[in-house]
């Protein structure tokens, strides 16, 4: 754990198939009006919306409806809820759904009581909020973005193309969340499994990176194991509870900051999958999966000690009397198996990506450094067209 | 994850090699008055109660000294704790030192506006406090009990012959801990040694229950993983920075709620090792070395499947041609070696334990639920008569 960092989380998880209930005690703490957020009503069909109407009205709240939360949530979806929460002088925010949704409530909360435009000020210059928060609590039915224990918001302007995420402070950050992992059940396997691998990838971005033998390694290496573990069984069987509990937990600590603790990150993966994302709106996790394989196998000479650990430890390659560029490649391309078990979308075309749109995905990457390696433009070309 | 659970941790910490200076940060938010809580006076030696001193005086902190907190905090001590609080109506308790400091601050914290007698009130009845709570902060200079982000608060009554331990809640716990790995440089072999078996033991205690395939689960071993690779290279050279960095934060994930959520827990080799520091004063790790492998030896056939996962997944144990007997067994003397190279106490005569005390010592031993088999009395002797 080399460099100085500090930790806290501030949001209380409720977690268990009887954790709505824990709203009871939340709720009481917030002002009267809640803004209820949600996407596209499949929490009517399932029920959840009905036990959280009524466990709303029980604690005597005044419901301000916001609903149409998209995958990708958009500018102009923001406006429109700020606009409700200004309108109805909303006390609290509460988010049903997603990493979506969330990070929408997150959105909103800091703009407001902000004059200032929300994408410029959040988005564009990464500023931090200066005006009161509206608090933020969650209930998840989609796992996968950690976004109910982070203070990460992702929003996407289609005009200009753009998919960004702004990762706010301990302020802005969920004051609590309820995991019921039953939620997750009527979750369309398309969804599930993109969701699994956000999680993996999150997990990765994290990892790759660092010389140093690290605690957070070996946690990193532990929440891969669960969630490749869990994924079989709940690919098996969706309504494994035990299964869906364990990838449920796993997403939130693989990105609640504690294995980022002494690590640079560069987070490329997402910084090309999101930009992906803004010329495709195609689902998160899909777009990551996407791109995943043809920028790990360029990374990995770079990083190859991590690579060759990567394979042994998770992977359970048997490294004797193979080079370390074998070992690191037999570690990638098992992995690649497992996401093709899972059924993910393995290459760029299946979004309906075309070579056309290259220049722009390119231009729209964000080149980070924190990793083995800071790609330049045409790296990032070259990725994307290996990913065709 | 079964089960329905809350998790949330209040404390925040400041991590690294430069983390005392956050001290400027956390100081003002609490009031004038500072109890300055520390152990035998090591931190004269070392310089860094020079270093805290500065701090408070440039806060403008008014310090009130409270020292001599031995190994194992005693009652009278407490007692005589709380007065100096009193007398001084302190603000603020500032631990300076490692568990005992701690554990001792947390005790002072609950008693200062409390009337009752706090050993009968907190460690005998286990109530929890209804009165208004000094805030506590630590500067760890020992790792091993994970006191720094926790509610646990372990007192000693000589008198009665009793070492007990009270789980206080989140308004308890720490409000901030600066943990800087050089700051553990100096201490002498045996306490490091000591601080990481109480680390591994920690670990186990919550590992080693259910029969679920848990996320906690994973997390314990890759938690076992580091500390067991960390301690071999510190054993080599104790200021070697990466592994007291990666020992200091293993100490703290072990015992901060994480990796018990989900999971039953009876804590049994604490429960023995706490009756046997009743009785001897013995450095608590090496208390819980002395009973460990009786105990794990006597308990693994009742819990023989996750003894074969911590044998093949901790401790790389071959399992292919061998009978679920002899892989937990080979696993268990592997951690029988490593616990021999550390040096720590292997048995209970080393203590100064004599056969007259065992029935002592089993009297003082809590008999819990939540393992793999609640002990009786008369297993609880051949365990402490195996480990004489």
């Amino acid at each position: 754990m080399l460099g100085n960092f500090a930790y806290s989380n501030p949001t209380k998880l409720y977690f268990g198939e009887d954790s709505l209930c824990y709203l009871n005690e939340e709720l009481p703490k917030y002002g009267k009006t809640v803004q209820l957020i949600y996407g596209g009503g499949s929490i009517k069909k399932n029920g959840i919306y009905e036990q959280v109407i009524t466990l709303l009205k029980a604690n005597g709240k005044v419901i301000v409806e916001d609903s149409g939360v998209m995958p990708n949530p958009t500018v102009e979806k923001l406006m429109e809820g700020i606009q409700i929460a200004r309108e109805n002088q909303v006390d609290f925010l509460l988010a049903v759904g997603g990493g979506s949704c969330c990070d929408y409530a997150k959105a909103v909360s800091v703009s407001v009581h902000c004059d200032e435009n929300p994408w410029e000020k959040y988005y564009i210059r990464f500023e931090e909020p200066a005006c009161p928060i509206v608090p933020v609590g969650c209930v998840l039915t989609m796992v996968g973005t950690g976004s109910e224990m982070n203070g990460g918001s992702v929003i996407t302007n289609h005009e200009q193309k753009r998919k960004i995420g702004h990762v706010f402070g301990d302020n802005v950050m969920p004051k609590f969340a309820v995991l019921n992992p039953k939620f997750t059940y009527t979750l369309p396997k398309g969804q599930m499994v993109a969701g699994i691998y956000d999680i993996f990838n999150h997990i990765c971005e994290q990892y790759f990176s660092g010389q140093d033998d690290n605690t957070s390694d070996y946690i990193s290496e532990a929440l891969m194991k669960s969630v490749i573990h869990s994924s079989r069984i709940a690919l098996q069987n969706s309504e494994d509870y035990e299964a869906r509990s364990n990838i449920m937990w796993t997403a939130t600590w693989a990105l609640n900051t504690l294995i980022a603790k002494g690590k640079d990150t560069d987070w490329m993966v997402h910084m090309l999958g999101q930009s992906v994302g803004a010329y495709t709106d195609g689902t998160h996790g899909m777009t990551l999966s996407a791109v995943s394989m043809a920028y790990y196998r360029y990374i990995c000479p770079y990083g190859l000690a991590k690579f060759c650990r990567f394979a042994v430890n998770v992977w359970q390659v048997e490294p004797k009397g193979k080079t370390d560029e074998q070992i690191a490649s037999e570690g990638l391309s098992r992995m690649e198996s497992w996401m093709k078990e899972l059924g993910l979308v393995m290459n760029l075309s299946e979004l309906g990506v075309t070579e056309e749109m290259l220049d722009g995905i390119a231009d729209g990457t964000f080149l980070m450094e924190g990793g083995y390696k800071i790609l330049t433009r045409d790296e990032v070309v070259d990725i994307l067209k290996a990913s065709m």
